[in-house]
């Protein structure tokens, strides 16, 4: 039997069919696979059942529609149920359901990733499903303009996450009406209760006090999900609204329900053949809910904005960046604002985001000329890239910006964002002790390694304004997970306008048929390398030096014929800790080219660091012209 | 002047000149420095004064006091004020205010460190002080059994961070009632004002939703700080207190009150002197407030803990851990669980912690043996590395166990547990491919690089039970960040009970004077290269099999060793992303040794993995038996 119906004429009866439906293809899904989460699905079927056949606006047919709704299942582990969901909607077929998932090289993977076209994100890591809808959310609201909505499923296990709370900040201070969070309160967690229990109404004042609207109902009374999904689909005013649902776990299967037992486990197929007949046997429903409304509809609600924040797309600002002249003295993370400031205003699907620092970061000269484009963040580094994340999905182009040293608060979203296959352009400024004064809390130690361990990452390092205008630039159609690494301290620009730094390439800034000894470096490093040779130049020894702008990928044939040339001495320095960093990157180079055993010196900053000037840090962490210069030298001499 | 007083003995007419001196002690350090913070330290002034001389119970001639409070600056930037509240009662000098704050080398660091002996916790990231003090406070409620406070001072800006919430729903949950929150809601943050400005209803509401008691005060009315301080150190109830202060940024000096310009700005020595003229010229008070309750008082207010959570530090439980036959098929997270139980019972200053995920980790083991040492941190990654540290911090030898996928979300956490110095054991299972089916969102394929760049790291990796046991009891006296990496599936026992496995060793499984070529694994690869051994052995290559469960430090000689005698020839596979993990570890090595030109295939996960089974993906990523066995081929023959 199949139902295409406008919205709201399928009737609840058959709403039950389809939430008995969604229950028993949940059990014999996960019971097939060997693995999976049935009760978690089970409980959350009404939710679903209710939503996909009379709220949630979306061409089956063409996923790819601007006009559909989005639905981001947060508790991803929940997998059954969204399988199943789209099994109902006749877009997966039963045969895939059961023989394709949770198998190796097939999309039905364990946790739902965009390998499906109706899955906008990755989620499975617990608490980030919501902050991504947030981004989804604010591309509806003020870039799209399209009336569609969000709907995210959120487990109660995972409102223990801080970064549920950072998304309802932000989807209050952001007025996303647009946005609504089913929160399915089963009680029970992996390892048994959660903290608040069936405690609904806890959760309805921490929602309200976030700044949502808050509704309670019963999980599996069809007719008051109903009556909420209905209110949230019809906002009064501009706050999101939060469904605390009370449900049962394993709900419909009287052996399972409410049991602490059996999280995470696929029943025995004897067990899931009694779950099946309880549930009233297997159906082949499909059914299809409500269409999206036309396009071109501005979804924006005519109270929202009432700070009159502006809702543009349109380029505006200089289209061409700031040129420098060789030998000013520029911080590149100002070269970063400027250049982006320029891109955006070339390409109107760049948007930026900022963690409170965009005066540190010079994300503000962004703000100041897209504002339509710019959305602050505040202290959340994890919403942060969770909003990137989601206005990715929507296709646009994030640079997310924050200190170097903070982008480690993100790590486990920038992790998924490449699971998502989501391109998104990071960028962390006051890398290395080179900060100075303000100290370790501060200092970017750790982050070219967090992000080379990306899978599908590209780690760019520029040591001047012309390069790091280059690279920002290049950033912007680069695919996954891209960082661009930028330096407080002001340094002399090194090229002219107009160089061109491919990914992947170097710069050769000192080479003769004599040189005895390669100097790496980036960032401070490179001008320390630059020092340095002249250093031992007025001693006769000659070094070539190699500006390592692009750390992933890292120009291998440049390196191994430096270091072919120079007798095998290299010395490489880094302002960041030894390991998983750019001299790493280089010993992975040139270990996998082979021809030589390296005699390399790898400085970096291998102690705890302290307050002090850049001058005396660079000298305390052994990565300044002295000691590079002194490593050169005993290479050649020694 | 110095006054040493009893609780509550200082006039309010004093505390005033005390707020007076804080103030101008910031201006004065700041500008001495030439950067600092002084308008976010001066909004606090009055909340420190009104602390220190009537409220904070600490014997400054013994900071090492079982009995003191315990003050945690989560505004860490603030250090002015803090540096200045430590001149004020007398352990810092005027001269070390003013010559040493942000030197280099000096101990007064841009942000606090507990190379002060006053300080607990490092701070500076923000979100981190008030989650590191809800350690300090399970230490205080449930260890140590102690009357002390913990207060806490975070800035407004930092509410934004998730983790401020972690920690409340933390401290609501476990009854924290020693617990005070002040908030300086200055409204302003670095660049612009925060997302609620001074709407201080709005965060008592979110306190009060999230199981807090609110209070609210103007933040520069001595008599209403000092009557909330009272109520907060006398709950009437379990709940934490959080105190709502309405500050004014720069307050005191009219020429940058409440303005928006001057944030981490030190004033001009003008300007600075004719703030110090507005605020009354220089002091040098000296001011001795309460001083510790006497040691050995039970703290644990009767009504608290009506679900009887034991309470004890005494061992409990078997003393000797599991023993395992050579052969048995034991998951390394399975011994982990062992080991700890065992550890705990002899050592009753360890303590566990765990994600909601306790009984994958096998944590669950050590919460049953132990209940009174054990902490569900429920799903909240970034609060459960902060308690670990806070109780490091009180002495205790904190495991804290998630997937290692997970720990990436507490990766700021644990960079700021090194900059405490905190003596950390981590613990992450499921790690790499090798989990199947739930696919990459589970999978920690990062861990290995993100914990080898933590300052001073160890990183360890069993591939047995035996060898889990002995490292595990190993990381409980290692100083700083360690990390143990455990494995899903079950694999045989390799060793005999009572093998020794030192940290920065190795294991040489297979050796003979005729080996061609090294194999290097580690966990799960380490059995694949076993079997690729026997593989490579029926067509008549031997194979040097390495189990380099010790990744920091690795085994420098032996490695050298291995590769000179096979010809330079080495595979090494791992169960990682290729940057950063145990292949980057191994070529540093190589590298550092430099003997000889390796000629080495590295063997890890490349691509984004999907669901599958753990043989189906080792089998994909290329680091099963025969991808090794095929690598070590081709060196050998190629």
């Amino acid at each position: 039997m199949t139902l295409t119906a406008p919205a709201a004429t399928i009737g609840l009866d058959t709403v039950a069919d389809v939430a008995a439906q969604l229950r028993v293809d949940s059990v014999r899904s996960s019971t097939s696979a060997g693995s999976g989460h049935p009760t978690s699905s089970m409980s959350a079927a009404d939710l679903f059942a209710v939503l996909v056949t009379r709220h949630l606006r979306y061409d089956w047919d063409d996923p790819g529609s601007a006009a559909n709704d989005h639905l981001v299942l947060s508790k991803g582990h929940a997998s059954p149920l969204l399988y199943s969901l789209f099994k109902a909607v006749g877009v997966v077929s039963d045969d895939e359901l059961m023989n394709g998932y949770r198998r190796f090289g097939q999309r039905l993977q364990g946790h739902p990733t965009p390998a499906l076209p109706w899955v906008d994100v990755a989620t499975g890591s617990l608490g980030q499903g919501l902050p991504d809808g947030v981004g989804i959310a604010l591309a509806g609201r003020y870039l799209d303009r399209q009336p569609y909505r969000v709907w995210v499923l959120c487990g109660d296990s995972e409102m223990a996450e801080g970064s549920i709370w950072e998304a309802l900040d932000k989807a209050a201070y952001y007025r996303l009406s647009n946005l609504t969070v089913l929160v399915d309160v089963n009680r029970l967690g992996q390892r048994g209760p959660t903290d608040l229990g069936w405690d609904v109404d806890a959760y309805a004042r921490r929602a309200e006090a976030f700044g949502a609207r808050a509704l309670v109902v019963d999980g599996h009374d069809l007719t008051a999900v109903d009556e909420a999904l209905t209110a949230a689909g019809n906002p009064p005013d501009d706050r999101p609204t939060v469904i605390l649902a009370r449900t049962v776990k394993g709900r419909g299967f009287s052996e399972v329900e409410d049991s602490n037992d059996w999280h995470g486990k696929p029943f025995p197929p004897d067990m899931a053949e009694r779950a099946v007949r309880e549930l009233g046997g297997v159906r082949n429903l499909t059914v299809r809910g409500p269409r999206p409304v036309a396009t071109g509809t501005d979804g924006a609600s005519p109270t929202a904005d009432p700070a009159a924040r502006p809702v543009t797309t349109e380029p505006t600002g200089p289209s061409t960046p700031a040129r420098y002249d060789v030998g000013e003295p520029v911080p590149t993370r100002k070269a970063y604002g400027d250049a982006l400031v320029a891109l955006g205003a070339r390409n109107p699907r760049v948007v930026a985001l900022d963690g409170e620092v965009s005066n540190s970061t010079y994300a503000v000269e962004f703000a100041r000329a897209h504002p339509g484009r710019y959305f602050e963040m505040f202290i959340a580094e994890q919403q942060m890239v969770a909003a990137a994340t989601g206005l990715a999905a929507r296709g646009y182009r994030p640079f997310a910006s924050t200190f170097a040293a903070f982008l480690t608060r993100a790590y486990d979203f920038i992790r998924m964002g490449a699971v998502s296959g989501a391109d998104l352009c990071l960028v962390g400024s006051h890398a290395g002790v080179e900060i100075g004064p303000d100290g370790p809390s501060q200092m970017g130690l750790e982050d070219l390694a967090m992000m080379r361990a990306v899978q599908g990452s590209t780690v760019l390092y520029p040591s001047d304004a012309t390069s790091t205008v280059a690279l920002t630039e290049a950033m912007a159609v680069l695919p996954g997970i891209s960082y661009l690494r930028t330096t407080r301290g002001k340094y002399p620009v090194l090229y002219p306008d107009g160089e061109a730094f491919p990914v992947g390439g170097s710069k050769v800034l000192s080479s003769s048929d004599e040189d005895a000894v390669t100097l790496v470096g980036a960032g401070v490093t490179l001008h320390a390398c630059l020092a340095a040779a002249d250093m031992l130049a007025d001693e006769g020894i000659r070094a070539r030096v190699i500006d390592c702008y692009s750390v992933k990928p890292i120009d291998d044939a440049t390196l191994a014929a430096a270091v072919a040339a120079t007798g095998g001495r290299i010395v490489v320095a880094e302002d960041h800790h030894p390991e998983g960093g750019l001299g790493s990157a280089v010993k992975d180079s040139l270990v996998a080219d082979g021809r030589v055993a390296p005699s390399m010196v790898h400085l970096a900053v291998r102690g705890m660091p302290g307050s002090g000037s850049a001058k005396e840090l660079l000298a305390w962490a052994g990565i300044d012209a002295d000691h590079i210069a002194s490593a050169a030298r005993s290479l050649v001499t020694g």
